[in-house]
């Protein structure tokens, strides 16, 4: 039996019907063998103020003990405005300082997006890639779910019913799942 | 004597003694002829939660105003983990919905950016731009202020002495006030 | 009677039968009134060597000549692998060349690009309007042209048929000209 | 004794006195041991044609056979216009057609960069690693070598003089060596 995979998944948007939290439960149901998915949420963290990042708040402390523990991380990413949602970077901000406690570092990471357009979130998750680099986060490259038309593709009871994207999706975690267990075997980079 | 042009300042980070913000106290020493330069801060603006756009709490309207007040903005866009200040990208987030109350729309701006790299912040101002394509903004383009090496740059008293840097600073100040200028006699295209 | 607007088109590729250039054609029937659009093509341009860059061959001068006498400058970028296809990024560099040459200086510009895939080239286009801030364009913001799943869009005859497309392909074309008439009292700055 | 990790490198730039050529030739004296570094040219690659991409002439197949013997790649990436070099993108979508005889996938890769600017490349390096994610290339995260004012960095006879930046080279070619071990386990993903 292989060893567990744990991925932490994290909605990046506060609103209660977030899409991307809902395809966030849908990568619940479609978990690779071995392998977990449990929900870390971003209520109570306030916007980040690097005079105080040495005393973080507790839901800054519970965000970042539910990332350490860990083996991968799965961002379901809002895109605002053509850019990541900033109350999404603001936890991400949160969770890297100061430099010495980034909580992110050398973990495997995946990106999820859905949206109303037709560019499903795309824009947003190719910024954050750009902070992976700093974070040194280790993103899987494809397969990439981007949803777009998002109301069409959710039904009332609030599942993600579009069965090619759930057979991406499903495809998606396969390959965070076996690249966590690929980079498991090496410490982090000095990043 | 020509019209005035006024530009709101925001200082992307809630530090106390941000680089940033001192960046844009030493453009209102910089300033040309008949253009102004009020800073907008952004502390007290919560987590931005789409389910309350239609609500928006006073820090956020108090901003809202400002913005609509003011004939340009001037962003001081602090980096952090290679994009921008998740604090900034929400007050952003903010002001732009719901999309027909827009704050931003048609707005002349331009971004400076301090950090104690060698990069001077340019990975987040360039992911700025992306973002003022859909908030309908009106960039300039050159010059761009990037100050690197950020705390060699600000004496004790945190005024910016780099001789290059407020010379450039003071073109970019120029430019903007032209731009906006130019743009005042057009309305604010649909987008 | 408006004083006229004349744009430039220039395909991206060098395909016979690429989908970028027929939506150039397309654009041609959905012009607003006293606007034109001549195409120019890029075969012929060599790999960019700066150490040629005082003594450009004979399809890079073409191009230039076509360029300066323009108003307007309509790209259609296809995206290869991510990015701008590097066929037009080493034209725009030829064009920029040296940089008191440089033809883009103060073009007015928009982008529409076509592919097989979902994102319709977006993730092409927004990487070349960062090359506009040093090249000194000036892009419209919205609307936005990105033809996704182009085979499905186009006719045996090459014709685009997209009616949903076309009508938001004739607002780009007219947000481009109105946006060149009212820069046009201006001169570019000194970028 | 660790197996041999051979690199291919690949300065984007035909012009003779390159520094990111030198940059190169700079690494093959710091790199790690039990490691060899390989230039490869791009003079001769002429611009990519979709149509052609079945019957790539010599250039190309040469560059492709290269790039499949080696463990590894290391891009000296010019920047051109806030973006990547034409030139070298094009060279990139060369290798990457058709897709299933993409010689890039899987690859493990580094960028360095040097300009004339403050910047140092970094621009065009952001936007490579965007295609990075579809060639299914696995870049190393820090850290990133930006050579900025390159003509104060190298001596009359070419060479690299500047210490820090050696430092952080060598550290960079160490970072990719070990990189490639440890990926060499895995199979590349299907991507």
């Amino acid at each position: 039996m292989a060893e567990l995979v744990h991925i932490v998944g994290i909605p990046g948007s506060l609103r209660a019907e977030s899409f991307n939290r809902k395809l966030l439960r849908a990568a619940q149901e479609l978990l690779p063998p071995d392998t977990t998915l449990e929900l870390a949420e971003l209520a109570g963290i306030p916007p980040f103020n690097e005079d105080e990042e040495t005393k973080p708040p507790a839901p800054v402390r519970e965000l970042r003990a539910k990332v350490r523990a860990a083996d991968a991380v799965l961002f379901a990413v809002p895109e605002y405005n053509y850019g990541v949602a900033g109350v999404l970077k603001n936890a991400i901000d949160w969770g890297s300082r100061p430099r010495t406690e980034n909580c992110w570092n050398g973990k495997p990471v995946a990106c999820v997006s859905a949206s109303v357009g037709m560019l499903g979130g795309a824009r947003a998750v190719y910024q954050l890639r750009q902070s992976f680099v700093f974070l040194n986060m280790r993103p899987i490259n494809l397969p990439e779910v981007f949803v777009s038309f998002a109301p069409q593709k959710f039904d009332a009871a609030g599942r993600f019913t579009d069965d090619a994207g759930r057979k991406i999706l499903a495809s998606l975690l396969l390959e965070l799942s076996q690249w966590t267990r690929l980079l498991r075997s090496a410490p982090p980079s000095s990043g």
